[in-house]
């Protein structure tokens, strides 16, 4: 299959916010299906969905939006892959394709596969783009192009399936991988997840400061702090499930960034000037490899 | 005095890179001394800052450098400045300011205090300004405009000296500000010092990943990793000394980052959602205290 030749009779969206409904925009653009329906728990979401007009319709119901699609996208929160699969489950056709965008995915497979039919094709993916914005309203056509999007397919998996995801994908604009589900994890949580940790703690250890020195803080944040408050911005109960949800993978990386923060600590209580800056060189080679991969 | 009427007959600048080179150029711009005289213990430094023309004398002794200077400005690495100020002691007129630009100031006033004459003015400060260049080349007229400039003179000291100081800050388009070194200690190590810590720490857990870990780390580093890699690309030299001389300032504010660290640690194993979203919601408010405070 070429990239061109992706179309869908009927696609479900099943969540239709920031992801979901950029989503939506594109597959309209990109004309990549005859149909597309929307569903999303909430009234009022549904209500702003129709106002936006990026579905041709949208439906209260998991199994009325699912019943006649050839492509499932499910864009919830982690937390409730499982409850959706279980509910679209005895409702897709055979050979229909279920995609899902969630940032964690061993554990999204774990909670979606048992409840997904044995001849539905089941390709998990992680579009690795977003904004501190959320829902409908805060979708927009170009927020793939030229992000990363990563498919964690289990072995076996279809490749045509994988390959056909993969294809909607590159006509969001994005450029598409592939690596295992556990791989993933442990990539995101360095990536992503710790440093979103770390800029919550450190915003946290302000807000428990005595007020005349939080306040002062905050009046010269401009020299680091700033950039972590930014980071601390995130939508809590987005970060709150993607920390449970990744659980192993997060506390492993903890676990070797907390005992290299304890040998920083000490070498600067016995004033080892020499380790310190042995240790601040040595990260400058990373910081070359990141803007020489292009990421700046 | 107003800000208008600031004028120096002779200003002997100790160190003449980004900080002090930027500074000779507002001087230049704002005619604020008559002669300024720049001081470098690099043969290679002090033949840039001719070619640069900032300055009107640029000498290879700090003797000959202060001997007539009505204001001295101190612009080395925190750790040099204490044999700064024994070297230009002796030869300081009575009445003379002396200020500095060290990112620390409890341990800068320890080491230069000492060595001052009585009669002379110490008026330490920190413009809370800078690039992650370094060098004469890297200076510019307009680093300190609209940032924050803390002085942070000892009790007693000479008021007039003090607001003469404020004054050239202020010509320079910063914002003064003044409180004690152990306050501005506090203040810095958790809006800058800590950041940069953990910056360098977390880049540094990555650096000691295995190969392929690493390489995807790079390639996916668009999720908050690379706001990392940039704080971490600071110069080591000037962290690490920064790190020694404020020891202990750092090490009560690491203190109290890595039990909050631990607390979120236990949140996550214990899958604690409540716990984790009521920390990171009361992180938000900080966030839009910092937007308020107009550093954004």
């Amino acid at each position: 299959m070429t990239i061109g030749s992706t179309h869908f009779n009927h696609v479900a969206l099943i969540g239709a916010g920031l992801i979901g409904g950029s989503l939506a925009r594109v597959i309209r653009r990109e004309q990549l299906a005859s149909h597309v329906t929307a569903y999303s728990r909430r009234a009022e979401t549904r209500h702003r969905i129709k106002e936006l007009n990026f579905a041709d319709a949208v439906v209260d119901d998991i199994a009325t939006a699912v019943s006649n699609a050839d492509l499932v996208v499910v864009s919830v929160p982690v937390k409730a892959s499982g409850a959706v699969a279980e509910a679209m489950g005895p409702h897709l056709m055979p050979g229909t394709i279920v995609t899902d965008t969630g940032s964690v995915k061993q554990a999204v497979i774990e909670a979606m596969a048992p409840h997904l039919p044995s001849q539905v094709h089941f390709v998990p993916g992680h579009p690795i783009a977003g904004t501190e914005n959320t829902g409908p309203d805060a979708g927009f056509d170009t927020l793939f192009e030229g992000r990363w999007c990563v498919l964690t397919p289990p072995d076996g998996t279809d490749e045509i399936a994988v390959s056909t995801v993969a294809n909607m994908w590159k006509r969001a604009g994005s450029m598409v991988d592939q690596m295992s589900a556990i791989h993933h994890d442990m990539v995101l949580a360095i990536t992503s997840h710790i440093p979103h940790l770390l800029a919550f703690n450190i915003v946290g250890t302000v807000t428990e400061l005595e007020e005349q020195l939080k306040l002062e803080v905050i009046k010269y944040s401009a020299g680091g702090f700033r950039d972590f408050t930014r980071i601390a911005a995130s939508d809590p109960e987005m970060w709150r499930d993607i920390f449970i949800e990744n659980k192993d993978a997060v506390l492993e990386m903890l676990g070797r960034f907390s005992e290299d923060l304890a040998s920083l600590q000490r070498a600067i209580r016995r004033e080892d000037a020499d380790g310190l800056e042995a240790k601040f060189t040595q990260t400058q080679n990373i910081r070359r490899d990141v803007i020489d991969a292009k990421q700046e």
